[in-house]
C-alpha cells in the first residue's frame, strides 16, 4: 500500500515551459483540520506534523493561533507547538489573525506567520468584521512587527475567484487587494479559490493581471479548492505561468464532500501524482504521503477524500 | 438545486488556443452502467438516456451489444434500444466487441456503433482473449459492414497511458494501433486512459506523436478516468491540442470509489463546469444533468462521486 502505485506509473513525461520543481505547502494540519468536525488530540496532530515531514514535505502549515472561540478545532496550538521539535530545514508556517495571535506565535519561536485576507467586502466582514481597509490596516502593524522579529510572512488572500454572496470576483479588485498586501511587506501571497469555483482560463487571466502590475510568479502561491473538480487543471494553468508553490491538503482534508460547505482542498496526493508525472521534483515521497492519510482518516472515522489516496490505499 | 451554482459562477474566462466548442461524448449509460454494481431496469435505462438528452447532450453511448455473459448489466440492449425513440438529432452510439454483435446493432438500426481495442497485448488478451493483431483483424470486417451500411464506427483504444500489468506502455506502440484502427476506416479514435494514469505531459506528447504521424485532432477523442484525480488536467492539455471531442460519464458513474478496481469516468458535471468557465459551448443545461445524476445515484443506491454534483444537489 505504500509503495505508490507501482509498475513505473505514472510515466514521467516533461511539458514544456513548466517549473522544474514545486515546494508543496501542505495545509493538512491547519486548513484541514480546522475544518473537520472530529475533534482531533494534540499527539495525533503532532504525529500527523512528523508524519508529513518524514513524506519529504518541507513546508508544512502547523495550525492557527486564532481565538478558540472561532477554530475551537485548532484551541490547542500553544500545546502543539513545541511539540514539533526534531524537524530540522522544515518550515511550519502558522495562522496569525492579529497582533494578539502574532504575540503568540512569537513567544512560541514561529518562524513563519500567515495572515489571512479577503478579496472581497463579503467575505472580510463575514469572516473578520472589518472592511477590506480594515483588514489591511490590522495586518500592517502584524506585518511590520513580524519582519521586524526576523519572521517570513505569508499573505492570504481568499475569494480572489468567486465568492458565495457577491458571486463574481473583478479581477481588478483581486489585483488590488494583492497588491496592497504585498507592499505591506509580506514575503509571499497565496491566492485562495474558497469555494473551488476557478477555471483554467480564469486563472490564467488574473495571474496575468497581477504580472501586468509587476508581481512576479516567485512571490505567489496558488490555493484551489477542489469543490467542483477544478483544482488541478487549474494548478496545470498556474504552473504554466510560472507559479511555483501549492498549497494542498494531505489526503484533501478539509471539508466534507458531503455537505453544502464542502471546501475539499486539493489533495496533496493528487498534485503529487501530476508533478511526478509531469517529471517536477518534489521532495514527496507519495507511498510514505498516502499512508499517512490513511492513518489520518482513520483517525477521523471517515475515508479520504483524495482520489490517488483511494485509488493506492485499495492495491494489494 | 438544479438551478446550476447560481451567483453568476463560474465565470466565464476564455483561454487562448481552445476550440470554442466541445462535443462531449456521453458514455453512462454504456461504460457507466457495465461497471455499476446494480443491475438496473431496462426501463430507467432508457429514462436515463431521454433525461441526458433532455440536458442538452447531443451523443450518448447507449449500450453493448456483448454478449451477455460478459456484461450481464447490459444484457438487454435489445429491449433498450427500441425504447429510444423521440431523440431527433441525438446519436446513440452503441458498443459492437464482434461481427455478431455488429449484425445485432445494424438489425436495430444504430446509426454508430463502436469497437473497443487495446494498445496493449495484456489487455488484448484479458479483455479480447485475442493478441493485438488478432484483434485487428476481427475489427477489420466489422468496420467495412458497418460502413457499407453507412454505419459510423468510433473506435475505442484502450490501455493508451499505461497497463495494469505492463506499467508504461511505450508511445510508438499505440501511435502504430492507433494508426491501424484508422486506416481500417473508423471515424473516431477515442484515446482511453483505462485506468487514469496519465498526467498532462504524457497527453501533450501522445497527441503529439499523432501529429507526427499525420493524424488530426479532429478525428480524435480523449476518455480519462479519474482514478487519480487527473482526469481534467488531462482533458485541458487534450483541449490545447485541438481535440474537441470528450468523453465523460455522468456523474461520473462507473466505478466505485472505494473499490480497486475503481475505474471511475471523468464525470460529465465536472467537465461541463470547466468548460462553460472556458467559454466553450456544449450545449449542456449543468443544472439539468445534476439533476438526472442525483436521480440515477438514487437508483443506484449510492452519491454520485462527481464533485460538481455533489456541491450543487446540496444547495439550498
Amino acid at each position: 500500500m505504500t509503495d505508490g502505485p507501482g509498475h513505473g506509473l505514472p510515466m514521467t513525461v516533461p511539458a514544456r515551459g513548466l517549473p522544474s520543481a514545486v515546494r508543496i505547502h501542505e495545509v493538512g494540519p491547519r486548513d484541514g483540520l480546522q475544518n473537520e468536525q472530529t475533534v482531533v488530540p494534540v499527539e495525533v496532530k503532532a504525529e500527523f506534523v512528523h508524519r508529513l515531514a518524514g513524506a519529504g514535505l518541507r513546508t508544512i502549515e502547523a495550525t492557527s493561533f486564532v481565538h478558540p472561540r472561532w477554530v475551537p478545532q485548532l484551541a490547542d496550538a500553544e500545546e502543539l507547538y513545541p511539540r514539533l521539535t526534531g524537524l530540522d530545514g522544515i518550515r511550519l508556517p502558522v495562522l496569525v489573525p492579529n497582533a494578539r495571535g502574532l504575540d503568540r506565535a512569537l513567544a512560541l519561536g514561529a518562524g513563519t506567520v500567515a495572515v489571512f485576507g479577503s478579496a472581497t467586502e463579503s467575505f472580510a466582514k463575514a469572516n473578520l468584521n472589518r472592511t477590506v481597509e480594515e483588514s489591511l490596516a490590522m495586518f500592517e502593524p502584524v506585518v511590520g512587527r513580524a519582519k521586524e522579529a526576523n519572521t517570513e510572512v505569508r499573505g492570504y488572500l481568499s475569494m480572489c475567484f468567486g465568492d458565495p454572496w457577491e458571486g463574481p470576483v473583478a479581477l481588478e479588485q483581486v489585483v488590488r487587494v494583492s497588491r496592497r498586501l504585498l507592499d505591506l511587506g509580506v514575503d509571499e501571497l497565496s491566492l485562495g479559490d474558497t469555494i473551488g469555483v476557478a477555471t483554467p482560463g480564469h486563472v490564467d487571466a488574473l495571474l496575468h493581471a497581477l504580472g501586468e502590475e509587476g508581481v512576479p510568479p516567485e512571490r505567489l502561491a496558488v490555493h484551489f479548492h477542489d469543490t467542483y473538480g477544478q483544482a488541478l487543471a487549474n494548478t496545470l494553468a498556474a504552473l504554466r505561468h510560472g507559479v511555483s508553490t501549492v498549497d494542498a491538503s494531505a489526503g484533501g482534508l478539509g471539508g466534507c464532500p458531503y455537505a453544502k460547505s464542502a471546501t475539499g482542498n486539493l489533495a496533496t496526493e493528487d498534485l503529487v501524482w501530476m508533478l511526478h508525472g509531469l517529471g517536477i521534483e518534489t521532495g514527496v515521497d507519495l507511498g510514505q504521503l498516502t499512508a499517512t492519510s490513511v492513518w489520518m482518516a482513520e483517525r477521523l472515522g471517515r475515508p479520504s477524500p483524495s482520489r490517488t489516496v483511494r485509488a493506492l490505499s485499495h492495491k494489494e
